[in-house]
């Protein structure tokens, strides 16, 4: 055995070892750059990847390098040098196409006109009689994000050689929204405090910040909301917006804009002024002071976010105004400035006939009545963030006014911290969902994206799951939801397992017997929280406020729409919430033929069922169940999918990062007994209305519905203010 | 060059190269066991440590073999092979005596008696005629504390030639009070959500709750107090008693005990009776059943610490009962399972004369009134906590009950989670300070470790730095400090800067360029904020609430005690308050000669001038200059301080980790400002009353008063409830 070969063993081995000794954390995600594993991928690479060449440095460029060779020396197991000469087979030429003498050599006219503003291009091709990969763009971001798709085909162990790669983003803001609020709780958040920490800012950049933005950069996030919609006004004072500008510097490079979500009453409580009204001539000066201000501190700021008029917040009706008046006000500020507002579309009234038409009955009328740099973001359903919901009727109603969707990627209404859900085919289900707005095929992805419309600018928001636990989600599958928003984000035509491998192969292994496990749990986790929580069309029945566990019996709230028997409104008779034409008549916000669809007990989704019809409990079901006997056997199956999981999880043992195996087993025992604990609070509280028995069979309730109903829990996490 | 040599070389390469190359974010505190750069140390070291030889596995032992391969494996780059016999030299033997038959051999009863049940022996000898090492004890706790403290060896690169070692612990309860609520946050806690997740437990065992067990066993700390003093009364429902369980069989191996603070009405809030009088059946059953149900989970349950009749907390007073009532009715309960009672002495009344009087009043004559299982827990110092206060009289007062003192860790009132302060001087000031109790040489430290009085127990608490941030502590430095107080409580003799030398080799290195600068920063770090804050006896004088800043301005509290004013006494005339015998007469609550010298304006020491004394601006100071001028002497001198350590630490660039240099820098620029802004704050407002000039030739402040008392911080960290 040489030397030579000698040092090269020892040093696969100790970069193994190290791979494979030091306990994952969860700290990397996505971006793990292990040492590839399978030594022939390995040397295909090694042979196509000799020499970098880049060819210009400004930040984003320099962002670019850096993570290539962060991730060339980790996946490779050795440092790239650089060179300019073109000596030799395998260079990787990185840069901006108009910058770069040598790439002018090769014409990518037509795939750079196809990747826009901030796609890119990937390709082999010969150069000066030499091997080489391309990743080339029109503007600096592209070639960031190229680098970054580069890297995922080594992580994912693609085959490097016959690269023809253009890639764009469909949907133009692709932004995470932080509930976070500026004494570093998080509303609705389950991974611990804030990443923000504003005491510590603008002086002290945590090296978190950085990663934070390499981790969205790599999924193609390109804005990022830092505080909680329930808007401290003080976020707009100037001594915070110096702490928001440290973090726009360190975004910028890759890409990121930041956007504030602005408290509406923010001249009064913060400017001094006796009133907000968006027709007084002081108010309008006020935030075109505040604006002008923050772009002297952040050049490229993003713009506001607001929710208003809802749940208590300020907003333009306390002044006699509609929502468009109070939107435009801050749009007309933002406008010289290319800055662009994103107004919420989810309000009510807390004793509406029903909940679910009130968004549709205040925004509809105002269809037109935005500047053109408002976006009205809408929650995926009518309702909020549920396990399932149809889509809003809202993105087959408006016809004039650009609409961002807004998901929730951390889990109010999901099992919150602990549960084990992959969102992909949540956000899937809507995106792919048919409005009818100008025809078959006008689904809510072609809404979002614009392309039904052609506005100028289209958008899409995902409410963090990230805080300042070590693996940023609390739940390592948690990563998963927010790597999938991303993608999404990017393309929404990719499929849930095609994001769900990806993401297994770089955050696990490309052993297909550790894929293969995971993917299978992942792409049922959803279907499961479905089935033991709010099966058949169910909806709205968690725990009061805190919304952790469940609470169907939930009857005490002051106002009528917190209730939990608004929702399901079981009797005697049957269950569910008539929303056809002789109850609250919500179809009709849906274009033809939904609105037939959903109105017909017997046409009706059964997964949207109990959402639009309230049904007897002897109904007979698709299956030949009754609609009892199904309710009963979705609960179960529930639970059941869950004990499923665990036994493909704990088939994996020795095969990935012990700590990673032992923390998800422990966090699906919490699930598994959460489901118990859901199936057997719900079958109990329905069947007082039933009177119906659980088929045989079934494993019986170990506990009584008065102990159920007996439990609190005033320490829930995700509602500190 | 052999191939031997060659794969020694690159060992040693790669460990360095992983251990520089691995940013240090200071997850593993002073428990790094990175390899030893030092190569004549190291091979000296395995030389010695050629094999292990461990007798049986206790989970204690099965700990501290667990620790020894870990620390070994890291520090000396090689897994030392276990082995049964003693055919060569270099055998580490660990293990309890008088379990082990080749112990046996080797007198070391006398050494073994001094030991006592936590302490340990360390020798070298001579065992069949091989060179050995000895770890032994009485008790597997001993052996474990045996291990630590010989890796501490190893980590600072002592001789371990010629060891010779007894030590043993001087108090007997070493216990970090955690002030951390159940919904995650931490009263006082500048390093993010607390450690303990309430949520997930008792399924979820997070990795760091064994870390944070080890390194606490690492310096001795033996009990874990869990949450807030302002006592959540749900901590002892079953559900929480059960979370706490799991804890506790964590910290179990590890000799360290769970305590819960309790709220005093607890039978009512969560008993459902319609008392908590002390004197009532019913109270006393409840509390009775209530510890038995605790030691059914937690059969080494340590017992309660209790916040009484304080700050709005429910107390004994609330029945007309006293204190001790109140302490006894508890340790009654706690009696047949040997728990105790820590019955905190922290009392005051919001309008007293002088509130630094009251814990005295109150608690003086109940001396002889406690329970043998109770210990009166003292802060170091009769208000708060503050940079500097003379010693509370209590700890010269009761001659009949056992008193712990309680140290604040976590950094209140000096600089939060930002500033860069060693604690380890104002412990050793507290504890060396002389009670006169039994006469002349009465420290606190003997009154603590009650060699005074010989009470079969004795007690010391430190408040909690430690926070869910991934270095524990927020700032790096806060970690010396726990470390500090572990190593005090263990022994109180031990010098600050030996503590701090140890330290900084651990969580740094042993190189003496390192060393040197940092133990400087480290040694005037306290005394530079005491220059800055709190000079010449000034204290109380912080931001409302959230203690954050300066606040010497603040006089609209409806508590009179709230306000800054009533400590600083400012007028006209002079500043300080008189606490002598023409003031308050607070100097009689000390033994003579104490109360003569604090009483005398000439023999008060001058750090304790204004506590003591109205002194008048123009009075002559031994410096030779007037109070005016020493007072903006020494705030000036403060920031010179703060602008020294930042020089300092700029000069270790290159000879640390990187990510702890520049961090560290970062901090040290946000408490450069802040102590900018403590001196300017303090000085102009002073000088609002002393009308007199600041000196020449010092720097004039950039910003006006009322800017200064302008400035609110409603979302500093630390009081989110």
């Amino acid at each position: 055995m040489k030397k030579k070969s000698i040092i090269f063993v020892l040093f696969v081995l100790f970069v193994s070892f190290s791979n494979y000794t030091k306990a994952d954390d969860g700290y990397k995600l996505w971006l793990k750059y292990n040492l590839i594993s399978n030594p022939q991928v390995l040397k295909g690479y090694t042979n196509s990847i000799k020499t970098l060449n880049i060819n210009r440095e400004s930040p984003t460029i320099k962002a670019a390098k850096h993570e290539l060779q962060k991730g060339l020396t980790g996946l490779l197991g050795e440092t790239i040098p650089e060179s300019t000469n073109l000596n030799n087979d395998g260079t990787l030429i990185i840069g901006k196409y108009k910058d770069s003498p040598v790439l002018s050599k090769i014409d990518l006219k037509t795939k750079l006109e196809k990747a826009g503003t901030e796609g890119y291009v990937i390709v082999n091709a010969k150069l000066e009689g030499k091997d080489v990969i391309i990743i080339t763009a029109n503007e600096d971001i592209g070639v960031l994000y190229g680098v970054f798709h580069f890297l995922r085909l080594l992580q994912t162990n693609q085959d490097i050689s016959k690269l023809d790669i253009v890639s764009f983003p469909k949907i133009k803001l692709r932004i995470l929204d932080h509930w976070d609020n500026l004494n570093g709780t998080v509303e609705r958040g389950y991974a611990g405090f804030s990443i923000w920490n504003w005491h510590t800012l603008p002086i002290f950049i945590k090296q978190r910040y950085h990663d934070y933005t390499r981790a969205n950069a790599s999924i193609g996030i390109n804005g990022a909301v830092l505080n909680n919609v329930n808007a401290d006004p003080l976020i707009l004072t100037h001594r915070y917006l110096v702490k928001a500008a440290a973090l726009a510097d360190v975004f910028r490079p890759y890409g990121i804009k930041i956007y504030l979500s602005a408290n509406f009453n923010s001249p009064v409580k913060i400017g001094g002024l006796k009133t907000g009204d968006p027709f007084n001539k002081e108010v309008q000066q006020w935030w075109e002071d505040k604006v002008k201000e923050i772009y002297s501190l952040i050049p490229n700021f993003g713009g506001f976010l607001v929710k208003a008029n809802s749940e208590g917040e300020p907003g333009p009706q306390d002044y006699g105004r509609t929502q468009a008046d109070g939107a435009n006000l801050l749009a007309n500020a933002l406008k010289p400035y290319n800055g662009i507002v994103m107004w919420r579309a989810f309000v009510y009234t807390y004793n509406a006939e029903d909940r679910a038409k009130e968004a549709y009955a205040q925004f509809k009328p105002l269809d037109e009545k935005f500047a053109d740099n408002v976006l009205l973001q809408i929650k995926n359903g009518p309702l909020d963030f549920q396990p399932r919901e149809p889509f809003s009727p809202l993105f087959g109603g408006m016809f004039k006014t650009p609409l961002m969707v807004e998901f929730q990627i951390t889990m109010e209404y999901l099992g919150q911290g602990t549960s084990t859900v992959y969102l992909a085919p949540l956000f899937k289900e809507c995106l792919e969902s048919d409005t009818y707005a100008k025809g078959k095929g006008s689904t809510v992805a072609k809404v979002v994206d614009s392309s039904l419309y052609n506005y100028s600018i289209s958008g899409i928001a995902g409410v963090s799951n990230i805080g300042a636990d070590r693996d940023w989600t609390g739940n390592m599958f948690g990563q998963s939801s927010w790597y999938a928003f991303g993608r999404l984000a990017w393309n929404h035509e990719l499929t849930s397992g095609q994001i769900a491998e990806e993401w297994i192969r770089m955050a696990f292994s490309n052993d297909i017997n550790v894929i293969k496990p995971i993917e299978k749990i992942m792409m049922v986790s959803r279907e499961n929280v479905v089935n033991y929580m709010d099966p058949i069309g169910l909806n709205m029945i968690f725990g009061y406020d805190n919304h952790y566990g469940p609470g169907p019996w939930i009857d005490y709230s002051p106002h009528p729409d917190w209730n939990s028997t608004y929702y399901h409104r079981a009797d005697s008779v049957g269950v569910g919430f008539d929303r056809t034409r002789t109850g609250s008549d919500y179809v009709d916000q849906y274009n033809p033929p939904l609105n037939e669809e959903f109105n017909s007990l017997t046409e009706c989704p059964e997964k949207y069922l109990l959402w639009f019809h309230h049904v007897s409990w002897n109904y007979k079901m698709p299956s030949g169940r009754t609609l009892w006997d199904e309710l009963c056997y979705y609960y179960y199956k529930g639970v059941e999918g869950v004990r499923e999981m665990q036994k493909l999880w704990n088939s994996l043992h020795g095969k990935i990062d012990e700590q990673e195996f032992h923390d998800e087993q422990m966090y699906l025992k919490i699930q598994e007994k959460e489901a118990v604990w859901w199936r057997n609070s719900c079958i109990l509280y329905f069947q007082t209305f039933s009177k119906l028995p659980i088929p045989t069979g079934y494993e019986k309730p170990d506990e009584t519905l008065k102990y159920y109903e007996s439990l609190s829990f005033p320490n829930a996490p995700g509602h500190v203010r």
